[in-house]
């Protein structure tokens, strides 16, 4: 998600602290410690304006959220709305989704989010895609045995590959969805995006796909 | 495919012993004498009237297309056309498909079709989708190690249950296509199915799925 630069996003983050981490590394191995409890923690990878991962925290108290995106001015939209809900189990974390074992150990996130990831279309770039192998490898390292990555998008070639990638990594696919909005599927929070590109008839595709190991 | 009963269809089946075979169980493990040659074997379970079949037999010389349907009206429909054809590589067989290995020795089909099979929607007929798990095994057994499912459908249902059922089953997905149609895959062979039913807008989905042993 590309957003204009807001003014005085910085600040907002820094003055925050109770919901924005201002130091990712030393965050590694402690968030049962930062969160207070034992909750399970499930992140949500580009969480963008943070509608989600509000929408979830409200919807599953019991569970611990973050939020993590690199963009400054996204997360300090999502940073309003985390402000705005005053709920006590959302983070939000500036931080890279390549280097995600600089911030969580081994097994210390419970679920992990994709949402309608930049779909970086050329082949080229095909390494850039977050359900690319590379990516795959980081996320299981922090995801326990079994660990799950729960996708959507609305991009057809993004979806296309990724359930190929997934396949191929030598994960499950759990359960797919090929038009989310038209299934009897229960407690879809929305994107920013989502609620945009569905309301102009896109069809938003979804998986549950599982790491073996 | 359920089609009015066809008179003389028998019949016409029966005169055509150098296409339809007659005794099923007596060609196990014996289709490349019945061919005539030892070229790769592909069959699609479910053929229909017959144009895939007969399409790809004209496509690809060099393999050996068997069309399988229990449906006699339906098959000798596709009698029509491979007799229209006069193409050497396609024989037709009236069976069931969940008891190949009657008909097929181990390994000695080299990829499998399934195109646009009955969906069965209700969760109590699952066991009859040709994707679910009873069906691949005995697929499994008639192909060789790393063998092929190439299966398209326009039935949404079907296709998330079949992409879940393969990676359960312990497949890999080679290659997932959720608009065959929009897409630059070349070659396709419409059935009679599809060519209704995509002139109609319907999305055609199409997976490339292989055993793992």
């Amino acid at each position: 998600m590309r957003v204009r630069n807001r003014k005085g996003a910085s600040e907002l983050l820094q003055n925050n602290p109770q919901y924005v981490i201002l130091d990712p590394e030393a965050s590694k191995g402690k968030w049962s410690e930062i969160f207070g409890n034992d909750h399970p923690i499930h992140i949500e990878v580009g969480s963008g304006k943070g509608n989600f991962v509000t929408g979830m925290a409200a919807q599953n108290p019991d569970i611990n959220y973050i939020g993590i995106d690199i963009q400054l001015s996204v997360l300090s939209y999502a940073l309003d709305k985390v402000l705005a809900s005053g709920l006590p189990n959302i983070k939000l974390l500036r931080v890279d989704g390549s280097n995600l074992t600089n911030y969580f150990a081994d097994a210390e996130v419970d679920r992990l989010y994709l949402n309608f990831s930049d779909p970086w279309p050329k082949k080229r770039h095909e390494k850039r895609r977050l359900t690319y192998k590379t990516f795959l490898e980081t996320f299981q390292q922090i995801l326990p045995e079994n660990g799950e990555i729960h996708f959507k998008t609305d991009n057809r070639g993004l979806f296309e590959y990724s359930l190929a990638s997934f396949s191929q990594y030598g994960m499950t696919l759990q359960q797919v969805w090929l038009d989310l909005h038209a299934s009897d599927f229960e407690g879809n929070v929305m994107t920013e995006y989502e609620q945009k590109f569905s309301g102009l008839g896109q069809v938003i595709y979804r998986v549950e796909a599982k790491f073996n190991q």
